[in-house]
């Protein structure tokens, strides 16, 4: 299981170069074969490929490109999804027995989205069981002992180490997040709503679809080009901001979110995040900390019980799917998600309503500390990828913005270990363009 | 196609003998099977008939009701599903050639939350084309010669003759409401979100589950047993209010609301409700118009262009689905509905966003006027069902609801021409029992 270190690959860099007819989309899918080859049979990132459909999508672009007529940024981008989302020619099976072999016969709406704009769907990516914990499989591109964190397994493994340039996933807690920052990605968690979520086995209320990326830009464009095809999902004004990528802006202000996950975060990461907090300083940005700003305290104060209380939140609005799926063979559902149904049977539409209540009450919170700072910072995840490939890490740094319903970042900027880390920035709601300028700048200043 | 004058049939007026032995589930299917004999080869309600299976059903219900333990208030009750809500032992067809057999093998929550409360599913009625325009042949009990309106056509026109106590609809500008008035039967549009639709096929940001019933106390019984198990909409907190059927109130004061619908009633229809606001004056209500009170005019203002807004709010969100089901077979979708998707791909992000924006005014004007009334009265319809049943007639009564995701309700209470005509209350969101409370008094009112 001796791997070569992992290289993202970026195909907005190679842009230029199939306008000016130096390269092509198709040669850009063979580079991202060879990392396959080199990769996959370990890592495990894919439960279904189609490399013959890919290869002639990426000649269908590399015809577009040389005749100067390509349907977007990204057409010919090699792309894979989580499979939670549905695809007309690949199978869907939610990482679930219960889904073994199943096809939907229909595109999700991003998948819609991503083929109208040229993307190359290379294959499906790992997800845990229906996306919740049971892991399947999939191990770290960076060292095989490792989780590559969870529930957008395969997918951040992909990316991390060259095999795509770009997959989507979802997070209702924490699954795109910390995946990233695991296999040294980038990834976006948009505000709640502002990708469509249409044919997605991702229904909760603060699920969100999201790409996992070789490059901050390309995050952007990414999740650009789908809403600009897709919109959001119903009764959501969708994704807003610029056709362009956001442009680098200094932040006069940022807040520190400590979480719940301060606490359990290695000293290494602590010392990695203390790093970036000096920095941001040095480049005289003002930090503010709970201790000398009562908004800041209010919201982590609320914070505190995010994850248990997204998980009970989560369970209460998964009674319904999951009982239709043990429905079909009880025995097909993890002991795990039997456990977890049967808690939620238990719970009242009273209990329910006080979470949602409690989730408003956070967002309140923030809502107030956000009109304050250009972004919060803290961890994606408390340290490198833990070993093992059962568990797929502690969710405590990326609750937060699944909780708050707000976008959040995660740049593979750090490291501890000697392995990937994120930093994570969040936003406020709607306005994920202005994190994106926050995360450009700090990127650059970070990489001096 | 003589037939006789259609009769709803209560259930819930027969638990008091199911309670005492002289009566039994079983018994009270078999006379809506014998009303299924008499109407159903003229009027056409179902897609798909399950007798054996309700038999089976109602008599185990009987058990129940034998050994003093039935499973709820609508342990035994017949009931059927309008054909965009998934079952696990019938089809769902969605009332189109794209899902012709098609059986998705699970049942929608709110399918699994009547099966939980002992509910008898007696089959799938007849939807118009994906609840859109296209009709698919029912007619209405009343006169076959006539429209039993829609969408939610087979749910309408079962209880509206006594096949059914109650069925299940959706609504998301005028499907529940019109149909039921054309019918003769009770509706519900709940508050939105108030039903979880999970597995149904519409999730539209404005649409709703309610049910269509043969009573009052039926509609809010059904919707509450359904929320009881199945929650709301993720996010939403599901039906607010008692287990028990709230009790008639008196309103203080009532505002009329005369929307675009005013101008297109029948002289018979508006001499209809001036005769209820003549009752409402006489008992003391003060009814509220838009001549005289500012926050409805300006909410009356608000609403005129609601029809068109709503359909084109729906277009575009139905964007994704509709071009799923064209994928699969264009020659399979309406050309009606072809057209439709067409003109819905050329709106951008920005134009829906325009829509939302203007339907938050709207709810906002709504907001204020609600403060100061009991709850809203207008027609549910322009009056008798039309003649033909290729249109579903006019939905200008109905929009307001959807456009406003308030609760609503149509009783059957009036006449033109001899034939139903329901009388529609609008009340505050979340203040659904409070509409029922509202609603019992009228009714009380206009019996005497």
């Amino acid at each position: 299981m001796s791997l070569p270190v992992p290289v993202r690959r970026s195909y907005a860099a190679c842009v230029p170069a199939f306008a000016e007819h130096r390269d092509t989309p198709r040669e850009f899918l063979e580079r991202c074969l060879e990392d396959l080859s080199v990769f996959e049979p370990t890592v495990g990132a894919f439960v279904h490929l189609d490399i013959p459909a890919a290869r002639d999508a990426a000649d269908a672009a590399t015809a577009r490109w040389r005749d100067a007529r390509p349907l977007s940024r990204i057409d010919g981008m090699p792309v894979g999804l989580k499979d939670l989302i549905e695809t007309a020619n690949m199978p869907t099976q939610c990482g679930s027995a219960v889904f073994e072999g199943a096809c939907s016969g229909r595109d999700a709406a991003s998948v819609m989205a991503l083929r109208a704009a040229g993307a190359v769907i290379l294959g499906k990516t790992v997800t845990t069981e229906f996306a919740a914990r049971v892991a399947r499989g999939t191990r770290n591109p960076w060292d095989p002992a490792r989780t590559p964190g969870g529930s957008s397994s395969g997918s951040a493994a992909a990316v991390g180490c060259g095999m795509l340039p770009a997959a989507l996933g979802t997070q209702v807690i924490g699954s795109l997040l910390r995946p990233a920052s695991y296999c040294g990605a980038y990834a976006f968690k948009p505000t709640v709503g502002a990708i469509n979520r249409g044919g997605s086995h991702d229904g909760l209320s603060q699920s969100a679809h999201g790409p996992i990326s070789a490059t901050l830009a390309e995050a952007w464009i990414v999740a650009r080009e789908i809403a600009d095809r897709a919109g959001g999902d119903p009764g959501s004004p969708g994704l807003l901001g610029p056709h362009a990528v956001p442009a680098a802006r200094a932040p006069v202000r940022i807040g520190l979110l400590e979480t719940a996950g301060w606490g359990a975060a290695e000293p290494a990461a602590r010392a990695a995040l203390d790093a970036v907090l000096e920095a941001l300083a040095t480049a005289g940005v003002t930090v503010l900390r709970r201790q000398y700003h009562a908004g800041l305290d209010r919201l982590e104060h609320l914070l505190e019980r995010a994850t248990p209380a997204s998980l009970a939140l989560v369970d209460y609005e998964s009674v319904w799917p999951l009982n239709a799926y043990r429905a079909r063979d009880p025995g097909k559902l993890s002991a795990f998600l039997r456990e977890r149904l049967s808690g939620a049977e238990r719970m009242t539409p009273a209990d329910y309503r006080a979470l949602l209540a409690a989730r408003e009450a956070a967002r309140g919170a923030h809502a107030v500390v956000a009109a304050d700072v250009d972004a919060l910072v803290t961890l994606s995840a408390t340290g490198a990828a833990p070993v093992g490939i059962e568990s797929t890490g502690d969710t405590a740094f990326n609750v937060p913005a699944s909780w708050l319903g707000a976008p959040a970042l995660s740049l593979p900027l750090l490291e501890a270990q000697g392995l990937p880390l994120g930093v994570q920035l969040v936003g406020a709601p709607h306005r994920d363009a202005d994190l994106f300028s926050t995360a450009a700048w700090l990127e650059a200043l970070l990489a001096v």
